[in-house]
């Protein structure tokens, strides 16, 4: 266990922590007591129909959800719906390599992948909660990846579903962006293999991971109107430093390198013997495709080459030249943009 | 002096070391003995209006232009035009740090400008062969730097201008990508500061710096297209191991890292106190500006921005999934393109 002070209620609460007991990973083994922090916000109907999942992105957490997504007018409205924000296994509030102890720990942390998370919030909605249907699952990137994971996994749990900026099977050009992350990390003569004593110690792997988020993360276009300087940053230089590098240099090591092993694996035709058609054709969900204009890795292209393999889905590209990490909530209209069609996916009967 | 085979006439000739004296460098220092591989295709009228000049991009040579660009019945024809393919300082065939001796050998080569590579070839092409107007100057990515250089800074000698895939002065996201590239080379433990004995030391960082081209240098399109099998690779491993890494790794690390500080500080503007503008509406070369399609950090955008500022321009883009790397010519019908647009400006009168 390293204490990292990043992690935590002060900056990313309100969350309940829920053990929901031993989950058993796919790719093996299994992690006893797994704790899931959930952010939950608006009331569960007598019904029990009025749920909406949102699973959590690499390095988020259920706070930036919380802060761009939801809230009172908005498509995700607490007055209305029973939102259950969680965060992913690994990302620091969750069961994760840093807050582990034993064997577990840091570089010892097993192997998780997308429909483990899947499976561990199967378990806590139907069983905590008594959930059989969700009015909507909906996430951003590897939340996408979750999205459609659950679709598949899941079928008649699943009424709506839209994936906003991510695969339902990762391209390999995708796949090798997340390698050079993590070797971007692991290179770092600090790291020691995953036994670094804090984060400050791969600070210079951290923030060449954070410049190599800047080049993919955002788009030329983006940097050609200057976004970066009206986002406050009067340079590329301060923009590097101050946001990009700010952001991931508080966060664990081997936290980022957990969710980016399971970013890279994510891919929902391992249910189908690597049949991505016959994966994407069992889906039920009614289903809004929403990749973002500008995106370098998850690019409206290869997203739409999947939207027409699940029945019945409709291609909703979100128009932003901030890119992937419009995400983030940098564009104002991006959001409004989701707002509107995730409010249009709600009101379709399904 | 390093010994590297990889540059020499076996790989990369025919072509013609010429030395044309000291070369001033605009950093500060000089570079005695300046030595420039020169390749020659076609004769020089007696006029000597039919010179076509073509510098070089990042890691490629002059052999790669005759492959990919030269020959009869080709827009670059040598048995009408007199064809000079001048590759750039520190590309390893020309005065570079692995082929240079005592304090200016391998970490100890100065900085060379765009500038410095554009001055150098005007006082060859001037004083070895009397030439003072170029039918056209036509280069790729750095080769596009080069070019614009040469119609800004020598503006009555350039007739026609293409630059494919390059800006005149280089985006903040384009030298960021610079930068990440540069450090996937230097922060390799083999590399000891530019101090290895030879580049195999430096293998790691090669393969890492090869894998963040692979990302960059093509095309989420191509890949999805799967042009990368389409070119011979079973799978993105092996395109990754045997095309990308087979193509940089016997390259000088030294070599690489001269040419990057180059692309990351081309900017035209330079000669005008920062204004573009200025810099750009010198240009009396009929012009053709030839982004590709897919290229993600010099893209169509960045490049029509540029075009815009040039009199009498055309905005020529050429359409091709492979992307940046295009330039290798992979995409037949990208050659096809370029070649349509440059026989359409050299037909132009000038």
């Amino acid at each position: 266990m390293i204490t990292n002070t990043y992690y935590g209620p002060e900056g990313h609460g309100p969350y309940e922590l829920i053990d929901i007991g031993t989950l058993e990973l796919e790719e093996g083994g299994s992690i006893p007591n797994c704790r899931l922090a959930v952010a939950m916000h608006g009331t569960l109907n007598a019904a029990k129909d009025n749920a909406i999942l949102v699973p959590t992105w690499y390095s988020g957490t259920s706070k930036i959800i919380e802060q761009g997504y939801i809230g009172p007018g908005r498509a995700l409205d607490p007055t209305k719906y029973f939102i259950v924000v969680v965060n992913q296994i690994g990302n620091g509030l969750s069961t994760s390599p840093h807050n582990t102890s034993w064997d577990q720990a840091g570089p010892g942390f097993p192997k998780v992948r997308i429909g483990d998370d899947v499976r561990a919030q199967h378990q806590l909605l139907t069983g905590k909660f008594g959930i059989t249907r969700l009015a909507l699952v909906v996430g951003g990137s590897m939340g996408a990846q979750q999205t459609y994971e659950w679709a598949v996994r899941y079928p008649e749990m699943v009424l709506r579903a839209a994936p906003i900026a991510g695969t339902a099977k990762l391209t390999e050009h995708n796949a090798l962006f997340v390698e050079t992350l993590v070797e971007a990390i692991i290179t770092d003569q600090g790291f020691k293999g995953g036994d670094y004593a804090t984060a400050a110690e791969v600070a210079a792997g951290l923030k060449r991971h954070a410049k190599m988020w800047t080049v993919m993360g955002w788009s030329t276009e983006f940097f050609r109107a200057g976004r970066h300087r009206a986002l406050g940053f009067d340079s590329m230089q301060a923009f590097v430093d101050n946001f990009m590098t700010g952001y991931f240099a508080p966060m664990d090591p081997n936290d980022l390198l957990a969710m980016a092993w399971k970013w890279q694996h994510g891919d929902v035709s391992r249910h189908t013997g690597g049949d991505l058609a016959v994966a994407l054709g069992r889906i039920k969900a009614r289903t809004f495709v929403m990749p973002i204009s500008h995106d370098m890795f998850f690019s409206p292209a290869d997203c739409e080459a999947e939207q027409k393999l699940i029945p019945g889905s409709e291609f909703r590209p979100i128009a932003s030249v901030d890119g992937h990490l419009a995400l983030f909530g940098t564009d104002a209209e991006c959001l409004a943009q989701i707002d509107l069609h995730l409010k249009t996916l709600l009101a379709t009967s399904a």
